[in-house]
């Protein structure tokens, strides 16, 4: 169907079925019978529906109508945000299959194609679903979902040496006695460095400055199939007074860096173990992790970190 | 009246409504009534549909009542995975309202409470669509969806010094003459390190073996709201004749590093600027980055790569 468009450039009339009724509309009228959307970047259409009510059957007749206009145009993907006051048109959009007679101006020939599938699930948060369609026969190239959530752990040490430890009072360690760094989970849209400084204020009242990152582990399945990026980060302490957060932290101290390491849970643990050794190792100055260098310019005008080892770079 | 639950055990009768009709579920003989769920470690609860149909006024009845049942049971987040097959219930699933009328047997008093608000949307893949629902009254400890996808850009470089590039079929350098690093999108499930030998392998027929990170950037707003992480990875090359994948690459080449470093698109991008530096910087041998580190038991027994800077550490 794909190469008709091409080939035929007179084409007249587009006859819309769905369910037993079937309408016609005229190409040529039917734009304000279209659902409206914006381009993208890549020959594709983004439709973000407001929060005004629509009828589930309205919506199915303006999809169908709407994707034949887009086919016409030689779009590729078709995204809908339906927002979850929306919920109703979800049924629709993934049910929703166009049967589509186009008649040939070139050729005076009748084609007749039918689509089979409806829109998929793409992505979706808390008050919105993001419902995605693939116009070409050609193999889809719609890119894939986020595929991790990204948590820091903040190692903040002294000038005596002392480290900044925790005790939750929710999760697999409350009420185990173990310190712990103050660790979280990266906002979206928030930077690494940002998030360690922020976690840190939080947990233990300490403000501190971002050093490095030390480390950072992958790990697979940790929230359904969802994985996970765990970012070691290195934080100067800059205030010293240390006030827990009521709401998630038991307790929080400045602790002898040896005292920490000795725990059974560090010594049992390879992670922790290898983090450790990490730790000690910055601590004697031979260690040198990635430190955030701001860039701009990749691809966008967006400012962005690259996190490198500046240590070996001859012009930092 | 989370609270109640503890004040008053001996709840006998719980009474389900929907729309204009209502049905009276004893609590003892409810249980083949209400949706089958595994506990998760959090104290939830994960309800995974199958794909055979069901019938959305049968299933908000179900779900109505099984909520009321994880309420007495004391349970906290409730999943609900819903196959595309089974859209006709994500509808009813967000619209499900709970009137509970708890008939306390302890003061012989009845509570009545009006749950407003149902399921949310938690994140979506393209064949099902995760839906949460917080019961307690305290402020919901539901885990954030993930944030971020993950890429990869291979550095290979052969033993006279030059570098494997690509000239891409498709995206935004298609035509321009540039020649970049093969890059790629990690997989659900996948390690960076693996993703980088796989990317390289499909896109130019090269077999390689993973050394290290050089360094990554962290970018925001490069996919709707989500945010990306791009790895730059080092990778020695195993075998060296090259054949380019016919459906996305243009042309290949091992390329005199200075002829890449030289190009327009390289000199001009504050990012690959960056990076070409750290190349140069590691060919000389001056530069080190994270490699990957195996290992086990950080709060699971799954395997998992720790990347860290090895050259520095006392004991690798």
């Amino acid at each position: 169907m794909y190469m008709f468009r091409n080939l035929c450039t007179g084409v007249s009339r587009i006859t819309v079925r769905f369910g037993t009724r079937s309408m016609s509309i005229s190409s040529s009228r039917s734009v304000d019978q279209l659902l409206s959307g914006r381009n993208d970047d890549h020959g594709g259409v983004i439709v973000e529906m407001s929060t005004e009510p629509v009828d589930a059957v309205v919506f199915g007749s303006l999809l169908r109508a709407s994707i034949l206009h887009w086919r016409q145009e030689g779009k590729k993907g078709v995204w809908i945000k339906v927002p979850i006051e929306l919920v109703n048109l979800v049924e629709p959009a993934v049910k929703v299959s166009v049967f589509a007679l186009l008649q040939s101006s070139c050729f005076g020939m009748l084609f007749h194609a039918s689509l089979q599938e409806g829109f998929y699930f793409h992505h979706a948060e808390p008050k919105y679903l993001m419902l995605v369609y693939w116009i070409p026969e050609t193999p889809s190239t719609i890119p894939v979902n986020a595929t991790h959530r990204v948590g820091i752990g903040g190692f903040v040490m002294n000038e005596k040496k002392e480290v900044l430890v925790v005790q939750e009072k929710s999760g697999i360690l409350r009420g185990t006695g173990v310190w712990k760094f103050p660790t979280g989970v990266v906002e979206e849209g928030e930077d690494i460095c940002d998030a360690a400084v922020r976690e840190v204020k939080e947990e233990t009242g300490i403000d501190t400055k971002f050093v490095e990152i030390l480390a950072f582990r992958q790990s697979h399945k940790s929230f359904f199939e969802k994985s996970d990026l765990f970012f070691v980060c290195l934080l100067q302490p800059l205030s010293f007074n240390i006030q827990p957060q009521e709401s998630e932290i038991e307790a929080a101290q400045w602790m002898p860096f040896e005292e920490y390491t000795a725990q059974q849970f560090v010594q049992k643990n390879e992670v922790l173990k290898y983090v450790s050794d990490v730790c000690l190792s910055k601590r004697e100055g031979k260690y040198s992790g990635f430190s955030p260098v701001p860039t701009t310019g990749s691809f966008s005008t967006t400012e962005s970190y690259l996190y490198l080892n500046r240590h070996c770079l001859n012009s930092p």
